[in-house]
């Protein structure tokens, strides 16, 4: 199947409208038109070649709002006209201890899970393209089903990294009622894990190095900010955080938010730095029996479970529409945190 | 009460004999004749100033083993004549949120808790003086029953130091059946790390970075020894520890055990470098949603549920048995790690 899509060919040439093949439909597959596909910094890493291991030519994307067109004679989940999500993952090894218990996103099969874009994360043998084109097919294990209002499913797009990605650990170290949550960075990230550490009923208390994102961050849900270069609003929270997510992937001094963690607290990265963060104080994890963990993205069933919360709750990202044409100035924009919170691209504009 | 000890009078000068003020008991107070006294790390550190806040004179010494000479009118759990022990505490709020759950070696009153030598943790009104010396007088709260054969007492010192500070972690992880539990570092923390993970009955990998350590880690009761310097053997243990315990405060490379640990793993530190370790690796941690966390010695429930299965399952720490006039001696060999694997001093040869 020829598909358009928009591809960098070289980490040095700017993505540019090209056709990509797609592989017919499987018995398992779904066939999905794409109608939003949120833009993520993953995105552009990639696509600027700034990571290893780049395989190009390249179609990021991995934030996907579509229609189903058609579905495979044994897929049961979906079927055509289906409003569906994709997201970081469209495969794995789906038999090792991982992905039975449905965190495919820490495969441990020989290849690692498979990426929407990039392909596996363990094997060159094979590029996939991601949502920054007209159409994909998708294993229906790795397909989400999208419960918003119609009017919502452009905003909706990010959840499927930006949202799973904060919502994974904000479970996992069980973010709810009587327990004090931070967040650090008030970015794509960071907004998604503040608007969803409030709905799941935590107080929430947001991190920021901008003073003039005080306003934004209270009213994306915090019910209190933190300027983090202020040392003495700071300290006002010493010893006082079950958990801290930190969104935040430019290094920077983790001994700030660790000393702010109660006993048993943990502080959760999110974010690979490109230059190492300073090494973190030993005992500042020592007197309180803290934890420095880290998290990636998140299960299907777990997107799933975000996805389905959200539709109920009314809670989708605050975007920024953007033509496909347009993803070059808007990958500029986001290096200068020139965006609230996420770039969505209407394909249509494809 | 005029108390014979030996103490350090500043930095610069060996520890001699001297005569210390131990308080008379009050109601609730424990009278102790000391019999034994294990030589931690800390005590070198303390006795030589290398730490900040060293309170001067220094007596170090808090592994402790005595005899109960007498009791005040409200003490219930002891009477003249009990062995007992007194570890790295000797007093704490008793009111925090820590302390109310048998955790006082995190205790969050002002002061912190009570060092058994060096006074308290966030206060400088006043010192305490350890176990390098003919008697001690002890809050009930703070002293422990010990049950072990009384061949096995001075072996048992190290117990309220080095076995604690690696029960605590090793339980509260879980280690036990079904567990795979790596100990890094053979020493005075590690030999009982390896020991008290096997009682608990997991299955213990021992980390040394000398081959010829192999044979006694064995002995200690470790199913496995593997060589940190020696890639390939560590690379077939990639992915496959619920938890390793970190004995080893030198500065050294976290990322080669976070990579051994699997999903949901811990890599707990129980030592504080005196330069940092080099920064660990994000990636290191994200994939694998694994935690990088610390642990403080252990509260006092605890020091007695472990003394207890000590004296239950018979063990007690390796030791070597030292004069008190040999104490600095000892020091010079605990640096070259010149010892299997604990001194103790006999008290009697003060």
């Amino acid at each position: 199947m020829q598909t358009k899509a928009y591809a960098a060919q070289s980490s040095s040439t700017p993505l540019a409208l090209t056709t990509i093949e797609r592989r017919e439909p499987g018995a398992k597959d779904v066939a999905i038109e794409i109608l939003y596909c949120g833009v993520c910094h993953s995105d552009l890493h990639t696509a600027r070649g700034e990571w290893a291991g780049v395989r190009f030519p390249s179609v990021p994307g991995h934030e996907i709002i579509g229609r189903v067109t058609s579905v495979g004679g044994d897929v049961s989940k979906f079927k055509a006209g289906d409003i569906v999500g994709v997201g970081c993952m469209v495969g794995s090894c789906r038999e090792c201890s991982s992905c039975n218990h449905d965190l495919e996103q820490y495969c441990r099969g020989p290849n690692g899970f498979q990426g929407t874009y990039n392909g596996w994360a363990h094997s060159s043998d094979e590029n996939t393209y991601g949502g920054y084109s007209a159409a994909i097919v998708v294993d229906e294990h790795f397909v989400l089903q999208i419960r918003h209002q119609e009017s919502d499913l452009a905003a909706a797009a990010p959840l499927l990294c930006a949202g799973i990605t904060t919502w994974s650990p904000l479970r996992h170290w069980n973010a709810g009622p009587g327990k004090k949550v931070g967040v650090v960075g008030i970015g794509g990230l960071g907004h998604m894990g503040v608007k969803l550490a409030r709905a799941l009923g935590a107080h929430v208390v947001a991190f920021t190095t901008s003073p003039d994102k005080r306003e934004a961050a209270l009213a994306l849900g915090a019910h209190e900010v933190v300027v983090s270069k202020n040392a003495q609003e700071m300290a006002a929270h010493t010893d006082s955080f079950d958990l801290i997510l930190d969104t935040v992937a430019a290094s920077h001094n983790l001994d700030a938010f660790t000393s702010l963690l109660k006993l048993d607290g943990t502080l959760t990265l999110v974010g690979v730095p490109e230059t190492p963060h300073p090494s973190p104080s030993v005992g500042g994890i020592i007197f309180g029996r803290k934890s420095i963990a880290g998290s990636l993205i998140g299960g299907i069933a777990e997107t799933q479970e975000m996805l389905d919360f959200c539709a109920e709750h009314g809670i989708v990202s605050d975007v920024e529409m953007i033509k496909m044409q347009d993803i070059d100035n808007a990958y500029d924009r986001m290096l200068k945190s020139d965006v609230k919170y996420r770039f969505v691209i209407d394909m249509a504009t494809l």
